[in-house]
């Protein structure tokens, strides 16, 4: 199982490295996650300088895939290059997409008339892509999943941990990212979230 | 203003770049925040390798020091030409340990006979230091702040920005992180949480 976490320049940080962290959880050997980069170091809307764990082209042959977010989104999407390296295909792989990654998977023709979640900023621009946005965190249809708000991350990484290791494990590696003395509390919400997605 | 995040080989993602990600939410002229390392580069828990903004003897004129977590802490405590290299002072900084790194400030004698919060891994070895660890997210006493569990990193970083800026600056970057959808719930909690240790 390889994860691909789509990571760009101009990357935010909470939204990549929180569903790497959660997913590293999962000590199955094969269980493999990465920072899927365009180029071997990207680095970050803040100045961070991460190097890439797999290339671009890696992502198409990923069991999974997070697109990431960032403040350089819109330019990815208008870079017709860098896309034409990215082959997602929700029939054969688990795809999520975090804050303005949403705007990927619209301009990609990924959502379809699904609804989705995005952050505040990129609202508008999913939206002038012809998709709903839903005013909640979590929203996942089939093999499609997307979410809102940097926090909201952790939502992303338990239904990948849920749909391809069970919920215990997604519950358990939620537990173990919780603030002390909230964990309980933290997995309860957390699942209510998920949970409505995974019978479908 | 610069805050230095002590990021050792090892670190776990989640307690040194949301941190990083929430102080950067300050865009005040002299607002610095920095990944400061041992070497120019470090290697995570999880294998992500990041360039280092500061090294770590510049933490000691540092205004505020974050103490990140990570897999390899005990080794740190125990490596005396590290330690040496290091220097605090919660005098004349605002000092704050993120799960293992309240283990850094209980070796370095900083926390006195002031309980702590940390991880439920570190733990034993927090009280094996003779502090006191309570089963709580938070905790600060005059400019010692300590937290536990990955997510609890948000009110760490707030606390410093509450204490620098305010706690309308602190709500604003927390509101800014929170999930679509959970945000004004995610902003007051944060706020209970740190609230009562703004007030001494």
């Amino acid at each position: 199982m390889h994860i691909a976490i789509l990571t760009f320049d101009g990357f935010n940080e909470l939204d990549s490295l929180i569903a790497l962290g959660l997913l590293h959880r999962i000590k199955r050997p094969g269980w493999r996650v990465s920072l899927c980069c365009p180029t071997p170091e990207v680095t970050s809307m803040n100045g961070v300088t991460v190097r890439a764990q797999s290339l671009l082209e890696e992502a198409g042959t990923a069991d999974a895939v997070i697109v990431g977010s960032g403040v350089r989104t819109r330019e990815v999407v208008d870079d017709a290059a860098l896309m034409a390296r990215l082959a997602l295909d929700p029939e054969h792989q688990l795809i999520a997409a975090q804050c303005s990654g949403t705007l990927v998977l619209a301009r990609m023709g990924l959502l379809g008339t699904v609804p989705a979640c995005t952050d505040l900023t990129t609202r508008p621009w999913v939206q002038a892509a012809g998709v709903e946005v839903l005013h909640q965190p979590f929203h996942a249809q089939g093999n499609v999943a997307t979410a809102g708000g940097c926090l909201a991350s952790p939502y992303l990484a338990a239904w990948i941990i849920a749909r391809s290791e069970g919920l215990e494990a997604a519950s358990a590696a939620l537990h173990y990212v919780a603030p002390v003395g909230e964990k309980d509390a933290y997995v309860a919400n957390a699942l209510g979230r998920i949970g409505p997605y995974l019978q479908a």
